[in-house]
């Protein structure tokens, strides 16, 4: 028998709502001999608020010592913008060396999308399918918070921002990517970046993702600017299989895959270490919706599924598979019936992995 | 009576084809007080074959004494990625400081968007209507080249690109907009940046566009990352008006912004330096499509939609309303009807605006 050492972080706003029917399902969904033993921690606004403090190196260092890492939603109207998502999400990431930035993009049967060609009520059996994968950069990038201001304040004023990028970095993701890639039926995979303007970040990722296709014969590659994906995305998001890009081009798009496959609502996420030297966060990438939280209007259904993606990442792929079939078959009985609350979403999809 | 001085750019593939068209409904639309006389340049793909040369300083001398450059489509498949777009597109934008790129974005009726809110057919009357402007920075930020790679081509190679903003280059281009959007009626503007991530540049950006909007109370304001800003914009685009952000985001936002009006087939550019010290150029957004060149294929109403944005500029804006509501009127009068050839679409539009 194993046990599963879970930090849970549920944050502000809905992330405490949606954590607690995440956890809801992994209990129903694990089997007896796996066992699940969380620690909550209380970060975010009112940690915040209270002590001053994002993540204070004491609890980093217990964070550390845990299989994997829950987090609900950070963020809050009462706390300057930026901070939390600075001193707490992006220092876990940044910290805990999440490279793999790994959001799933689907649209599950019976999910509208914003896109004529893919509504729910036109979907014809066989029609083109959304399904794809983004493995963005989680560690380099634009995201490194190098830059500065100089002469602040004046007319004069100059602000930079640069832009880190490193073989090292640049090749683990994409062969990573490939890998993914490679265990798709598709077997495709398309880089994204700017190379024409970015000419030396661009070449640089664009040498290392040739160098490494070389490597996997079986994997189609093509590229596309960022400019020229935002169009496909919403005009062919079928061409898509497995997305490499860097950090800020990967937030982007993954915000638009969401909203073409029924909203943020339903997109997970994993910030993944795969050397496991770290642990691993799983998310919602939603944010904490204040003006909802304890309504039970929130959907924990972007939880759930970065639950299953936290147990493929763990070595329980069956289980992950069996969450992401059940939440298949919930969003398909959606369609014409009555709203339910987040906690009725969650009881409904624990007692379905479980039954 | 006044003479227009036009230096015209074909460049490569279709854009000699659209340009031809462009320039018919110049001619069209003028009044017999204005005269235009038209110069040449054959710059692009063939000439950087024949000679090396991208934009030689002479060539780019004789621009400068213009009122404005017409411009086809750069980029052909035999020249390597990048070369034509900063030797030549780029280079033009910050020769001649074109630092508000104007990007208008409107579903014109009987156009087709991949949105199921905005399909042709469901339109109906008095419904959200797509149609606003984008106001993308053209002469910094990202787009600046700076950057460097150390170690290339070992493993231990780092790659950097810097994003220079100058608080003079964002007030000037921020009040651009909001003077724009002060003449709309809706008198909004959405600035859109990542100031929770690229903290130096983005509260540049936002201090610089907070003092600026004191000056226009009549002018709305919000503020969007640029991830949720791709959501909005394909869930809810119109809650745009006028659109503010730096050259990188433009560049994203505005294709997505083309794709959600019918394609970047339709979508018009200007390159404006609102001072006049330079000429202005005025170009489809569109790229050179080699594979329909000269077939007539190609849809010139991008190009004549900048050729109205070039006689606005110019303060011709009868003109360019002109051309306007019988690109309109054109569109409108699409489905249903057999396709046309290139310049039987500029025919018709060169005899409407005449008429
Ligand atoms: C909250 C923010 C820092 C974060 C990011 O930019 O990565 C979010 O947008 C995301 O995509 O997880
Ligand atoms: C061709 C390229 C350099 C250019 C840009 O990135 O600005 C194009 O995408 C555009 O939007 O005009």
């Amino acid at each position: 028998s194993r046990t599963l050492h879970l930090a849970v972080i549920p944050g502000d706003g809905i992330g405490q709502d949606v954590v607690a029917e995440g956890l809801k399902v992994l209990d129903a969904v694990l089997p007896e001999t796996v066992r699940v033993e969380t620690t909550g921690y209380d970060l975010g606004a009112s940690r915040y608020h209270a002590t001053g403090e994002t993540l204070p190196d004491g609890v980093l260092k217990e964070l550390q010592s845990h299989d994997a890492i829950l987090l609900g939603a950070i963020g809050d109207p009462t706390v300057p913008a930026g901070v939390l998502e600075r001193g707490l999400l992006l220092k876990l990431r940044f910290a805990f060396d999440h490279h793999v930035n790994l959001r799933p993009a689907r649209l599950f049967p019976g999910v509208d999308s914003p896109l004529a060609a893919h509504r729910a009520d036109g979907a014809a059996p066989g029609g083109p399918e959304i399904d794809f994968v983004v493995v963005r950069e989680g560690t380099e990038g634009p995201y490194v918070g190098n830059g500065g201001r100089l002469r602040a304040g004046t007319p004069h004023e100059v602000a930079t921002e640069v832009s880190l990028n490193t073989a090292f970095g640049i090749e683990r993701v994409v062969r990573d990517a490939f890998a993914r890639a490679k265990a798709r039926p598709r077997r495709k995979l398309t880089l994204v970046h700017k190379t024409n303007v970015l000419v030396h970040a661009g070449h640089l990722w664009d040498e290392i993702f040739q160098r490494v296709a070389t490597e996997f014969p079986e994997v189609t590659t093509d590229y596309l600017h960022v400019d020229a994906a935002t169009i496909f995305l919403v005009t062919q998001p079928e061409r898509f299989d497995v997305i490499v890009t860097d950090n800020l081009f990967g937030d982007i798009l993954t915000d638009l895959a969401a909203a073409i496959t029924g909203g943020i609502g339903l997109a997970a996420s994993g910030n993944i270490n795969p050397s496991g030297a770290f642990p691993s966060m799983f998310e919602p990438v939603h944010g904490s919706a204040p003006d909802i939280a304890g309504t039970g209007k929130a959907d924990p259904t972007a939880t759930v599924l970065s639950v299953a993606l936290m147990l493929r990442h763990l070595g329980l792929p069956e289980e992950a598979a069996r969450i992401e079939s059940v939440v298949a078959a919930d969003l398909s009985s959606r369609p014409g019936a009555a709203p339910r609350t987040t906690s009725q979403i969650g009881d409904a999809l624990a007692s379905a992995v479980a039954g």
